[in-house]
């Protein structure tokens, strides 16, 4: 077995210098089973931050489905194939309204560059709303819409950001107005310089902006500035979506808006690359006469198979409920740790999204940079697996698979008082 | 079982306007195996088209290496996992010169798309070069330099198009020259604009402005060219790739050409979505510096399984050998068919992607438009699936898996001598 060092070195001679690895020291895994993931000794950690595999890794419901239609067939959607009508059906029995179309892609990247070419047809704008510190994916129309892969990574003529709320440090009355005029500003700001308002795309758990869930709604005056303006709605729910909120199937769906399109991808396949839109039939009309749509691998038979697998797990192991009730559980433990920990300031999220703040102190908010990451890094020695997010990566970002118990709260959260008892004092 | 009209009606309603069918009368395939593909019905159909089943229709060890690994693994490239690496090392040993680095998506549009932005970063420039009927994909800034998608997807204003070499109309010896002068008129005409060249983006079959694949060697010009011109070369891998052409792994090797970037995707994973990038690491410097690149699903264990499993397919079952002599043999009894169809203007092609161009008159060579689709249409109601190509669609495609065999092609050929003779007399 070659050491941590050499696949280090093998890795950047082979995969180049854009790769990143997570922790100080990196992870070898080699086998999943349900919250667990095992390194190449053995050991096992706690993974209390992959979405991806949203019903467990390695789930066999999932497995099965994906080798079964593996054996059988797997083509593309210019032949009819029932699964993927299947699937779609059932995806969009989960959405609120008049029913709308599925569009299949691979990723979320290309869900949210999808949708962004369709806001474009629809509007006959080219002007993008996102918030500050947003990540929406690496095409090169959605990296110039993503701020959060940095300085280099230039934003687009056509884009403007709003300032993301901030739930822990702005007035909770005020969320909703201030983000609407934000968007308005933005809307203004492009038309004076030739540039009419395309759409608003936003997140709906406002992930690599801090983690920012309440009070749910704020996003409503927000849509309505934006269709004020011409533009549309598009919810990112490549995050939230799929239940892992815990009181709605989408990320949407608790703000009360109505999305004209809404993206989504990590959780729906389990790891199986399986993304897309769902949009009001009337953006598609124009678009739809006007030019093809085909992706290779997008909805075929072998995805919709693993989609499928997904749903079923989750009705049938109430996963949704699960994240609801297992998610508060996790909060309020979390919450109790401010009492012992003068770092922790804020705790928020809804179900299995969940952002821990951790600042330098309690009346100045400073966001506690260093201290995160540190705390992350011990986490893992500890073999528990989460990250952080934010502008100031100063808040522990707690995303686990939707089978967490209470025992994985559990374990978690007296890991994380052990960390934060180890390196605070 | 639902009726063709049922399914299609559902279909229309599920996802919408955009996406289109094959043949006046779609096709239900349930099964896979080989080259073969089997309706609802149970009948059987020769697959003369699909080069995503690279390896054959639900192979037998990509489907179990996909199987084994979705039930051990499956996770992303922010840990560490050996299969990638070992995957990488095995895609960049077939490639020639100095090792390069690979960087995995999931579709061809996010290969050409990463391709382009990495361009972008290493010239300083925009200015995309494409062929006048190019296909590259689907994202926002492919998808403006892709013109095949149709007028009303508007090309860049950072793109130019050259005319693609037409080797049935065209003098031989001129092709080479006559892209290169067209090369340096685009870069002329975008630095005008005031856009600085990034890339001459080429499929090195040239499937979509009608497969031309000879005399090898024709782009060598007009990449001496592009690099004059301070842009880049990246070959579009997406469809030549992966041994079809017989006579080389990649297509840029016959060309006797060495890209910066080639992107490929559709056979890759014989189905499953798996694509990437292969990149001279001077071209990642900067850019790896400065994006951290990130891809959910692309290049996940299981995706690098089913990978490995297609290239040891390829190698045991010598499948790029048997793509140049059996591509050779179809070929040939294919030209047989000029000395008995006035209609068959031009049969071209390497290994297993080949053109028989359909004219009116072989003097003015005027394309047979209609024919070409009753040809398709009529082959598919004989069970035999072929397209079409060309900026007129009156050329067939033909791309069958790379595991058909002499009796399959004479099964192709003999089907289609009995199209055109009922057809065309």
């Amino acid at each position: 077995m070659p050491t941590l060092t050499q696949m280090i070195e093998r890795r950047r001679r082979l995969l180049g210098p854009a790769y990143r690895l997570f922790y100080d020291e990196p992870v070898h895994f080699v086998r999943g089973d349900g919250v667990w993931l095992y390194d190449a000794d053995g050991k096992r950690y706690l993974d209390a931050y992959n979405n991806v595999a949203s019903v467990g890794h390695s789930h066999p419901r999932v497995v099965e489905a994906i080798s079964r239609q593996a054996a059988t067939l797997n083509t593309h959607t210019r032949y009819l194939h029932e699964t993927v009508l299947d699937y779609t059906e059932r995806v969009l029995a989960t959405f609120p309204g008049e029913p709308g179309h599925a569009m299949w892609t691979c990723t979320g990247s290309e869900a949210n560059d999808l949708a962004y070419r369709i806001a474009c047809n629809y509007t006959g704008g080219t002007g993008l709303i996102v918030t500050n510190f947003a990540y929406h994916g690496v095409t090169m129309a959605i990296s110039q819409a993503s701020p959060s892969l940095g300085q280099y990574v230039r934003r687009g003529p056509h884009v403007r950001t709003v300032r993301a709320p901030d739930t822990y440090r702005d007035a909770p009355g005020n969320i909703g107005a201030a983000l609407a005029a934000a968007v308005r500003d933005a809307a203004a700001d492009m038309r004076a310089a030739g540039i009419r308002p395309a759409a608003l795309l936003v997140d709906t758990v406002l992930s690599s902006d801090g983690v920012h869930t309440h009070p749910a709604g704020f996003l409503k005056p927000a849509v309505a500035a934006i269709r004020e303006e011409g533009g549309i709605f598009i919810a990112d729910e490549v995050q939230a979506g799929l239940g892992r909120t815990g009181d709605a199937m989408w990320g949407f769906m608790r703000h009360g808006v109505l999305p004209d399109i809404v993206s989504t991808s990590k959780p729906m396949g389990n790891g199986h690359p399986l993304a897309g839109i769902v949009a009001k039939p009337e953006l598609l009309e124009r678009f739809g006469r006007e030019s093809r749509y085909f992706n290779t691998f997008g909805g075929n038979p072998v995805s919709a198979a693993a989609g499928l697998a997904v749903l079923d797990v989750v009705r049938d192991e109430q996963l949704v409920d699960n994240a609801q009730w297992v998610g508060a559980y996790l909060r309020s433990k979390l919450l109790a740790l401010k009492d012992r920990h003068a770092v922790v300031g804020d705790v928020r999220g809804a179900g299995f999204f969940i952002g821990v703040e951790l600042v330098l102190d309690r009346a100045g908010k400073s966001p506690a940079t260093r201290e995160a990451s540190r705390v992350v890094n011990a986490l893992r020695e500890r073999q528990v697996l989460c990250s952080t997010t934010g502008e100031h990566a100063n808040t522990l970002k707690i995303r686990p698979p939707l089978v967490f118990g209470p025992e994985h709260a559990d374990l978690l959260v007296s890991t994380l008082d052990d960390v934060l008892h180890t390196l605070m004092t």
